[in-house]
């Protein structure tokens, strides 16, 4: 599993200051942290910060790569911000994301042009986020295309599923695990990353929920997860699961983990 | 999911202070409590105490009957002991256990012939407990065709595969559930019931373990688990599993369980 690191969101009111006030240190502590946790990929979204995004995007990029040689995922919903952006990345950068909506495809094409990269491709097209496993499939299909037509190798394409909430749909949860095992199965060779919090939307202690939706998901053919590293619950569901699943031998990586004071639960 | 409360066993200490205090009200606390808190069958165990176990099973049994209608099960290796426990059960009385074992299974004959009752039959004979999920599938469809010989339902039969630990076979946990998915297939009908701790022997952290086997054994095709109904991590996780399997509309009883602040984690 390709641990990719939540935290530097300015929707978090801890990192939305350290932005304001051009906090370097702060930022440079929390990315050591998660790295330290686990994270192989810094997600970075500063898309609260309308008006000076793209500007806060640029600070939060070249203040993590001094602080850190991991690889960064840039997350906006704006195109032209990921343009300006994806330059200063020092590594292979993932972009954060696209989608197979006509508008927002065609915008996204030159900054995937641009340079190497890999792309998370969201399974919504103009007709909305997919009710069924088949819309969602239908989608999967038609981002591979579109992105190999890009030239964007499939192992560089994460698709992500959509996730609804289970309280408003209770086929929710069952459709997303059919929905990565078919596009592991169908599509073999891409990635499949998904978000673990939709899920649990409008429920009580959210956490429980997402943290056997994880378990369930990578048993599903889950190939990343966007979460926070130094959340001692999900990462020692995280570190369990693999040991259950076979890939962890010996349980060593879960040992080493619970040794250092990462497992908690 | 059949929930099977695994309190009432002298092998823990209080337990074994009240047995030996015959201190009733203490007994009736507790099983009133696993009762309230989701437990549909209690499992009496009283293995630990040598040479008293039928006078301390038949003591607990007339006890727990008087402060519960719950259903019962008896749990112990010695069919003596069943033997001359099993009548005082008001109920279909669920016995744990008998296995392939040639000596076991004709010591187990007459108790299970004495009346109509559910079978909990462990997946080894006398080669020991099963290395392969073949070997498992093998004595599950023999345990099957023997117990049927004698006029058990496939119903009321719970085959427990067995788990192995994880810490020194990286595989056990596949295997597992891999045996539980293929009993579900290939002998449909019958219960598959496991206990979830042996997974985690020998590891830290035990619980983060046994959750996250918990709903891998769900998804898998698990019916039944002996657990500690007021265990609220073990118990959340449980209700957050059948959510996202879609075995809980609108997350109504995952909700509820929270109100009653039996959800924790």
């Amino acid at each position: 599993m390709l641990i990719i690191g939540e935290r530097i969101n300015t929707s978090r009111k801890e990192i939305n200051e350290a932005v304001e006030k051009k906090d370097a240190n702060f930022i440079k502590a929390d990315v050591r942290a998660q790295v330290e946790g686990g994270a192989q990929i810094i997600d970075i979204n500063a898309g609260s910060r309308a008006g000076s995004e793209t500007e806060d995007l640029i600070w939060l990029i070249d203040v993590i790569q001094e602080a850190v040689t991991v690889r960064l995922s840039l997350d906006s919903s704006d195109p032209g911000c990921l343009m300006d952006a994806v330059e200063r990345v020092r590594d292979l950068p993932m972009l954060n994301s696209t989608t197979a909506e006509k508008k927002r495809f065609e915008a996204m094409t030159p900054v995937i042009q641009k340079r190497e990269c890999e792309v998370v491709a969201l399974c919504m097209d103009d007709r909305g986020i997919p009710k069924s496993v088949e819309h969602a499939l239908e989608n999967a299909g038609r981002l591979i295309t579109d992105l190999e037509s890009l030239g964007v190798k499939k192992e560089r394409i994460y698709l992500d599923p959509l996730v609804q909430a289970v309280s408003t749909d209770s086929l929710a949860g069952l459709k997303a695990f059919e929905t990565i095992e078919r596009i592991s199965k169908e599509f073999k060779g891409v990635k499949i990353l998904c978000g673990l919090s939709n899920i649990s939307y409008a429920l009580p202690e959210r956490r429980i929920i997402n943290r056997a939706f994880l378990t369930l998901a990578i048993r599903a053919g889950l190939s990343a997860a966007l979460l926070d590293p130094l959340d001692k619950g999900i990462m020692g569901n995280l570190k369990a699961t693999e040991a259950l699943l076979g890939q962890d031998d010996y349980c060593m990586d879960y040992i080493r983990a619970f040794r250092e004071g990462r497992l908690g639960g």
